[in-house]
């Protein structure tokens, strides 16, 4: 991979450790990431965000600009969503990530949110990534599910070319003929971007699968690959989830995946990220 | 596919003309557009644009913003470019398309060209989507390369629900395991997308394939199919473009396929858009 | 492709012409394939190919052992099949094909058939191609849904190597993420293989698409990207065909579609092989 | 999935363990296959088998029937190679598995090897299927690389619907664009696979990603993600084997991740199948 120099594993510089707020993602520890698809009332948000926490979240997530398939689906709660997330961070002391899909939008959601992330459909949205460069907080940056491990990479070049290297690579699952899954979650990227890079990567397996059932299973074997953390969608009445209820994880779902969690990582001799540790 | 409405073949509307300048796209006529993957002068640019207009084409193309995978290459002569299309525009008489990637952008790139281009990237980025739902321009969206045709449908009804009809779709291929040709072009979805939609649809066989050698039968395979038009890269010097020049036409190339063009349009009933006519 | 010997089109011996009972195929001449994807009764199978035939097929198929993907399906009439198939030969002159599915069954089907088919699962059933090597009759060899061009292209010479070069290459689509469609066809193959490969390469749009409405314009445009012929499905009554009715075409959509076979294979300088010409 | 009777989970039938001379395969233990692609000699597979048993390896696996995608490639070494692996089996006590290509050769086959393997090539290879049925031994059945999980238990279950259900699927990975692996291991389906069917299922990290230094992650995501085992290629030359050594591990890389396996398996309450116990 002759063009991927600022984050090549070859150059001589360190793996990157993202921080924040103190919390270090790419280090030792795993670090989990968990909340509502969108956000949908600041009562949803919070009581999904003290609940993550309590099982050992240490990330809150929830979209407030969502990029929908159909333009009459719900488009999320835009502005009034980033200040709910806001909230949810002062409330319960938890960084929040959400997405930007729009070059006019990073500075309102800057001001709202610790991390930033770059949607699957976003990731060669090559304005973005060069704006996403000049700032300096952490951004995330999800696989396209029509990219190659190669794109990807060259994807987070960019930003760090601008000179922002506070990227999280997130695994989304990839675009492929098997239908009883809404990607393929494709773990053996894993081990090759370590290889090739200096970033940490974590994986969604709710995206990635689309079937609450095998968010477990996927998220065990997101770690026993090498991943440095996952990223979850949990909802306190996943039936009544204005998107994506159906992949969502409950409470005590995402209560028995973390038991998991933290066996899969102690037996590779590696903790848990944040308020758990 | 319950959310496509505007666009719909169920509704009572007819099929969509998009009339260009006078041009008409998608009426019994068949429309060329031809010119190079990137403007790198204004020598360059004319000299290419007066032979495909001389050899038939109806309008001409050229990239000014380039999507490029890697941060260190070519990124187009953005804004300079742009002025160079409007050069071209005025001294041969040939509209000019040419993509847009970024909602900052629109209005620069409505000043200086006819039709706007949503690139296979940006097929999903709905912000733009709705911004160029409130222009009155042409647009031609390309399908992205890893888009099923339900999404692509969907994308362009972003653009219409926000006011705006004239769009053309571009088949441009999609991304599958075959390694020969860089991607695989869909021409099944020609007479699906004819049956579902009103909108017209054309082919781009030198992005789809990455070949040289076959755009050619490509663009007579898309005809024949029923497309309403082709896009091919056509370069003076292939061998020194900027970016694709292994995909792109020659000048006695390019005469070679329009010969072709006519005889299966003719066969099929159709004649070409343009100047030719 | 280093390992594409006697079949290559680099190779000092001129392109093959598959010779069946004195009709050719990969010609100057488009040959048209036609019949029921299953031989269902003596009847049935006489009066569709009367029907083609008169309409301008100049060989008829149909199946008498179906590799379907269930085994609760109907798996074909088998040996009963090849005698029905061997009878409409007779009374209508017609060549035949059918598949063959196992090396066991070569000697019954090759007493019955005057072309061997390879269905695209067997594509790779290197045991069923080294026999079919030995043999002299004429080989249809279909393209894996999952197999690339080279894969393909090396099949057919393992058959070649055996000493039987009579194969006739078939593209029949390939397994993409669409999923308007069962399968892709790949029309950009056609003219890769007749760079590379000596063999003639025929299309059949009925099982890439798995939709009858597009049938005629796949096969419109298999034969403007130079294909060297068609194999569709027909049948007398599709609504009750035992296997694959939903894609095949009725008398009248066959007779619909040979127009305009006819007048593309015109518009670039080719015939009609067999009962037309 | 309607045609799912037999091996359903619906069914009120228990999941299957799959009894190899008393080795348990399905049950609470983890199974680990290992040994070269191909036999090559006595010599080797000798040694190969001895160091992958003092490892920790409960079956030997090496190919004598060899599907190669170039006739010219090694083909295997047939029916020699069957006495290979018989010897192998008498000198260390290992059950061996081998591939079984053609109906033609499941006697001899039977007559030297404990297990059978279907290859991916053949999951679709209805008579070897159906041939499979009417035996006792068991049988791996692998994924092909572009079958649905649907199309492959109804694979299963044209074995089972034959007499024979001592069927192990083995998951080697599926075809899509990624290019920096040879296929994407779709660990996925091991849960899905499971809430179906009643077989036991494993994966085999090694033909998946083809890339030697990712086998072990890939092996450890694996178990985490409920498999019953893993089938891995070791060989004590990899630069120098026949067929496949560029994703052979060698004697120490193979000590390696069995004690990764060994680590993952307790950390789910699951021990190792074997000589280990």
């Amino acid at each position: 991979m002759k063009d991927l120099k600022i984050l090549s594993r070859k150059s001589e510089e360190d793996s990157i450790i993202v921080d924040v707020n103190g919390l270090k993602i790419g280090g030792n520890s795993i670090v989990v990431i968990a909340g509502p698809c969108s956000i949908e009332s600041i009562d949803q948000a919070l009581e999904i965000a003290k609940a993550v926490k309590s099982f050992g979240a240490a990330i809150f997530r929830g979209g407030a600009f969502k990029p929908r398939t159909s333009p009459y689906s719900f488009q999320g709660l835009g502005v009034e969503g980033l200040k709910i997330l806001s909230r949810v961070r002062d409330e319960t002391g938890l960084p929040v990530v959400t997405e930007v899909m729009d070059t006019r939008d990073i500075d309102v959601v800057l001001k709202y949110s610790d991390i930033l992330q770059v949607g699957a459909r976003n990731m060669q949205n090559f304005p973005l990534l060069k704006e996403l460069g000049k700032i300096r907080a952490p951004v995330i940056l999800k696989r396209g599910f029509m990219s190659t491990i190669e794109e990807w990479l060259l994807a987070a070049e960019y930003i760090a070319l601008g000179g922002n290297t506070n990227i999280i690579l997130c695994e989304r699952g990839i675009r492929t003929f098997e239908r009883m899954t809404r990607n393929t979650l494709d773990l053996s990227c894993i081990p090759i971007v370590k290889q090739l890079c200096r970033l940490p990567v974590i994986t969604d397996p709710s995206h990635a699968t689309g079937v609450r059932e095998i968010v477990k299973p996927m998220a065990l074997a997101s770690i026993a690959a090498g991943a440095d953390g996952i990223m979850v969608e949990v909802h306190n009445d996943p039936d009544r989830a204005l998107s994506d209820g159906f992949q969502s994880l409950t409470f005590s779902g995402f209560k028995d995946l973390m038991d998991g969690v933290v066996k899969i990582s102690r037996a590779i001799g590696r903790g848990i990220a944040g308020c758990l540790s």
